[in-house]
C-alpha cells in the first residue's frame, strides 16, 4: 500500500500515523520524502487495512493499494486452475465446456424431467432449474420451492444430471444439502451472512456477479466462501447494469479473461440473463467460448411461451440443440487454435 | 398494459393469445385493429402479468405497462402522505426534518454514549450506529454485533434516543426486537426473504435503495414488506453507482420528489454514504432539505481518524452541531417558502 | 406510435390534439376506448413526431414508438446486407472477415512504413493510423495532422493498404479527399454537423459509437450520414462506459447481433480501445469474431513502450502476427460451424 | 506521479526507464526501494505525461497521479472565485444567483420577445434559446440557424437580456461574434477542435457536462478552452448517463462542491435538460441553490404543448414566475445561513 501525504501534515502528525500503522497492523512502513510531497509504503499483509480509513486520516492525500485485497481467491498464491469434481465425476475448469441447462422455474414434474433429458441428449452436463426465485415483485411467481427441490431430484433420478439451483436465505442450506450446486444468485452477491453459511459447507458454490459489482467485489464475495474453508468456488458472470436498454443487462465477456488472470477459480457464463433476449444467446454463447468460459448457464423451456417466469430469454430444446451442437464445435476448434 | 402484436402473427395465434390472457389473468381484452399493427389492450389487474412472458409470446412484438406494478406503496390509492409515528412520539413523514446521526459502527460504550448525547444535543431525533455491519472483504471489521445492539440500548437508555440499526438476517429478527426502527441496507434491498419476514413485524423499516437499483425496483421492495402487513416503511436514499469516480456514489435527489409523488412513504437522504466524503455532507445535507426530504442520515464519529470503518464519510460532533444547525435553519428558511 | 391518454382528459383536448397531430404530421389517428384510459394509434410516417413532444401534451400520460426512428439505416426496409467495396477491391460486409491495424498515433516514415508492412503480412486488409487525435489533455500530443497524413498516404505507396484515420473537423473534409475510409471518433458519435457534411461525400465512414450512446442514437447517427444521400456507412463497436474500472470501457458484443437484426450495415468491433490492454486484446478478438463481427480493428505499434499515446493497448507486430493467425483460424471454424 | 514497478523488471529495465522520464519529460525521478516491490516518484511537471504510455511500459505494474492534470483551472494555482463579467454589468461566480431562462428553441419573433419579458420580469439576467439544435434524429426540427440568431438579438434589443446561445461548428464562430456567452452543448464537450478555437475567442462560454463524462474530464474540457487564451468559461452541469430510466438523465448535484473545490471557475445547473421533465424543476432548481451554485438554466416557454423541441421539460411563464421566486428567497436565505 502506497501512501501519499498531505502536504500540510507537521512532522509529528506523521510520526503518529506511522507509529499507529505499525503497531495496529503489523507492517513495516518505509517513508520516501520527495519535493512537493512525501510518500508511505507499507511492507506486509495490508489486506486488513482499510482504504477507507487510511483515506480519513488528516495527514493522507491520496492512498493506493499494490496488493490486490483478496488471498485465497488470487491467483497469485495458486498458480494452477482450481477444477472442481463431483462424485459423479462432472468436472468444471479442467479445461472441457460444462454446459448447465434447464427452465427458469421448476413447474411440473412432467416438465423437467422432459427438459432434463433433452438438454442431457444435447450434451449438457448439469440441470439447472429454480425452486426458490427471487422476484421483483412479491405478486409474482415465487417457485414451488420444496416441491421444486423434489422435481429437481426426480429429474436427476430419471436421468443421472447433477442439479444446480438457487438458494435464497441461509437457514436453507439443510434443505440443499443433496443439490450437487448451490447457486448463489446476483442480487445475493454481498448477501456476507449466506456467504459465510456457505463457506461452511463443502458444496460447490457457483457465485454469479451482481448486476452492479465490480470484478474485485466479486473476487472479495468469492473470498469470503472460501475464507469460511470451502475452496469450491465456480464464478458465473451474467450481465451488468448500464444505461443501454436493447439488452436487459451489458454481458461483460472481458471480465472472462481478466477473472482467469487475477484468480484460479473456474467461471462460466450465463447469456439468457444477460442478454434477456432468446435471440441473442445463441451468438453470446459462441462469444463466451472464445472468450475462454469454462461454461455456459443457459436457460431452456419445453415451452417457453408458457413458462411462469423469464420466458422471454428461455430457449426451446430443438434450438437449444442447435446451440450446443454449435458452441461444442466451436470449443473444438478453439482449443485446437490456442494449442497449437 | 398495452401489447402490440407481431404483424406476422396469425388470426388463430392471435385468439389464442386473447384467449389465455383472459382465463389466465381474469382480465378483459380489448382490440385495436390499425393498418400496421394490432394493439391489445388489458383491462383488470395486470400487476400479476408478468412483461416478460408477454415479451416471450410469439405473436407479440412489444409490450408497454400503463399501470404500475405496485398498489400499497402507491399514492395512487393512498393519496395522504404515510406517517410513521414512535411510541415515544418522534415522528416521520409528518413535514418536519427527521435527523437521524451516529457512528458507522459502534465501537464502545464511551464512544457511542458520547456520540449520542452529541448528536442528541445538535437536535438528532435518533441515533443511528451499525452493530452487524456488511463488509465487502472478509477480513474487515465487521461490526461488534450483539454486543454493539446492547451497547445502542444503553446509549437510548442514557439519552432517550430511539435507535436505528442494520439487520443482515433473518434469525436476527427477535434479536430486533427492541430496536426502534430496523434498517434494511443496500445491498439486501432485492433480498426478498428478509423482505418477507420484516413484512410479518411491525416495526417501523428504514429501506436503502440499492446501489443499482431504479426507483421502480425500489418501490417493489416496499412494496415486499408492505403486502406481508407492515405498513411502516421509510425510504432512504444512498447514491448510486455510476462511472463518475469523484465521489463513492452518485446522490440521485431527483428521487426524492418522484418518490414522493408515485408513493405516499416518507423518504430520507444518506449523504455521508451517497458521497463517501465528509468534506461534502454539509452541502448535500442543505441540498437534500431543498429537494423535500423528509429527513437526513449523517454519520458522526468522536474520532473519525480512529473510526473502525468508514471514517472516511464521518463528521465530527462539532461540525456535525454546524451542519444541524444549517439544515435546520434552511428548512424552516424553505418552508416558509413553500407554504407561502 | 401508441400514445395512453391521461383519464382526466377532456373530450374538447382529446379532439384537439387528434386533431394536431393529423394536421401537423399528416397521420392517421385511430382511437381505442378502454375502461380506465383511452389509447390513439398513429398510422403513417412518425419518424417526424418527437416523443419529447408528444410527452409535454397535457392529455397524454405515456406514449410508445412502435416504428423505429431510423429508415435509411433499418433492415427492414433494406433486407440484403450493406457490403463496402472499395475502388481497390477490398469489402467489408460480405462475410469475410476485414481486419483494420496500425498505430494510435502515426509517429515517422519509419514508423509507419514498418507497422504497414507488418500488419499486411499478418493478413490485415487496411492500415489504420491517426493523424489527428482527439485527447482529453490539451497538453498531451495531438497527433502529426497534415504530415500524419502524409505518411499514411506513403505507407499505402509502399505497401498497397488502403488507410483509414480519423476526421476531427467539418473544413478538414477536403484534406480527407486521399482517405480510403474516413472514421468519426466515439467523442464525435453526435457531432451532427460534421456527420451531415460527411453525408455529402461519397467516402466510405467508420462511424465509432459514442461511449454513452445507446444502439438505437447509434444508428440515428447513421442515419445522418445516410440521409445526406451516403450509403457507406461501417458501424464500429469500441466499449461503452460502466462503473467497471478493471477495463477502461465495457465491450458490448451483444450490440453486434442486434446491430445485425435492426440494419443492414456492416458492423466490426475494436477490441483495442475497448479494454484499453494489450493482454486482453486476443481473447477478445475471437469472441468478436464468434458474436458475428465483420472486422476487427487493432492497434499495433511497433515499440508499444515509446509509443506517443495509447500505448498500454497496442501489440506488436510479433504478438498481431499470433493474434491474426487465430482470428483468422477461428473465423473459418466460425463460418463452417453457421453454414453446416 | 508515482509509479510502482514490476517486481520482476531488471536493474537494467528500470534505469532505461527512469533515464527515459528524466530526458523526455524533464522530471525528476527519486526511486524508494521496499521489499516486495520499487516505487518511482516523479517531481516536476507531469501534465504532459500520460498515464497509459507509463502503464504500458514493461516495468511498470501501476501508476498513480499526485498531481491533477490541469493547471488553469485549477484552484490551487488561482485561490479566488473567478467572476466573468459582462459589458453590460450582469455577473456570473460573484455571490449572486445567476437565472439564465428562455425556450429550448427559438421559434417566431413573437415567442421570443414574448418569453424574454416574462423571464426578465421573473429576475432572469439573461435569455437562452436555441438557434443551432442538436437533435439525435436527422428528421427533427434543427432550429432557426441564423434566423433564431436575428431574433435572439432582437429580443436583446427589446428587453436588453443578454443572449446565452449554443454553437455546433467551428466555421459559426463569426456568426456568433454577437453572441454575449457562446453555449457549448454536452455532446460537443469533447469537440476539442471546437473548444481550442474558442479558446482564441474572448466571450464568455458556457461549458456543458458531457452525458458521459467525469468531473475531471470536464475541468479538462475548460483547460482546452482556458489553454487558449480564454479565462471566460462557466461551466453547466446538466445530468448524467445512467441506468435510471425515472429521469432521461441523473442530476449530479455533488458536483458543484467538488468543481468548486477544486476549480475557481463558476458553476451553475440545468435542471431542465438534466430532468427531462417540467415536474421536477422547481425542486431540483431549489436543490441546485442549496447544493452552491452560481446560477441556473431554465427552460420556460410560452407554450410547451406546441414548442417544436424539448417541450416535455419546459415550463409556463406563470410557472417559471413561481419557481423564480422561491429560489430568489432560497438564495437568501441559504446566504445568510452560510454566513452567519
Amino acid at each position: 500500500m502506497i501512501i501519499v501525504l498531505n502536504p500540510h501534515a507537521t512532522k509529528e502528525q506523521v510520526a503518529l500515523f506511522k507509529n499507529t500503522l505499525e503497531e495496529k497492523y503489523g507492517v513495516t512502513v518505509n517513508t520516501w520524502v520527495g519535493v512537493e510531497s512525501t510518500v508511505l509504503g507499507l511492507i506486509g499483509d495490508t489486506t486488513q487495512i482499510g482504504e477507507d480509513w487510511v483515506s480519513a486520516q488528516e495527514v493522507v492525500e491520496s492512498v493506493k493499494r499494490v496488493q490486490e485485497p483478496y488471498k485465497k481467491v488470487n491467483r497469485k498464491f495458486h498458480p494452477d486452475n482450481t477444477v472442481i469434481e463431483l462424485p459423479t465425476g462432472q468436472k468444471i475448469g479442467d479445461g472441457s465446456l460444462c454446459i448447465m441447462a434447464g427452465p427458469c422455474s421448476v413447474e411440473s414434474e412432467e416438465q423437467i424431467n422432459y427438459v432434463a433429458q433433452r438438454v442431457k441428449d444435447a450434451g449438457a452436463a448439469f440441470l439447472r432449474g429454480g425452486a426458490f426465485k427471487p422476484r421483483t415483485s412479491p405478486y409474482s411467481f415465487q417457485g414451488l420451492k420444496a416441491e421444486g427441490l423434489d422435481l429437481l431430484k426426480g429429474a436427476r433420478k430419471v436421468t443421472g444430471l447433477p442439479i444446480v439451483t438457487e438458494i435464497m436465505r441461509v437457514n436453507h442450506i439443510d434443505m440443499f444439502e443433496s443439490v450437487d450446486i448451490i447457486q448463489v444468485g446476483a442480487r445475493n452477491m454481498q448477501n456476507f451472512e449466506l456467504l459465510k453459511e456457505l463457506g461452511k459447507t463443502d458444496k460447490p458454490i457457483l457465485l454469479k456477479r451482481g448486476l452492479a459489482n465490480t470484478i474485485e467485489e466479486w473476487l472479495m464475495s468469492a473470498e469470503y466462501i472460501m475464507a469460511g474453508g470451502n475452496d469450491k468456488v465456480i464464478l458465473c458472470e451474467r450481465g451488468i447494469r448500464t444505461y443501454e436498454t436493447a439488452t436487459r443487462n451489458t454481458l461483460d465477456l472481458s471480465a472472462i479473461p481478466i477473472v482467469k488472470k487475477r484468480s484460479h477459480l473456474p467461471v462460466i457464463v450465463d447469456p439468457s440473463h444477460a442478454t434477456g433476449k432468446s435471440s441473442l444467446v445463441e451468438q453470446m454463447s459462441l462469444a463466451a467460448v472464445a472468450a475462454g468460459a469454462d461454461g455456459l448457464m443457459i436457460e431452456v423451456h419445453n415451452d417457453p411461451k408458457h413458462a411462469l417466469s423469464d420466458g422471454a430469454q428461455s430457449l426451446t430444446p430443438d434450438k437449444f440443440d442447435e446451440v450446443a451442437r454449435k458452441v461444442f464445435a466451436l470449443k473444438k476448434a478453439y482449443d485446437e487454435i490456442m494449442n497449437s
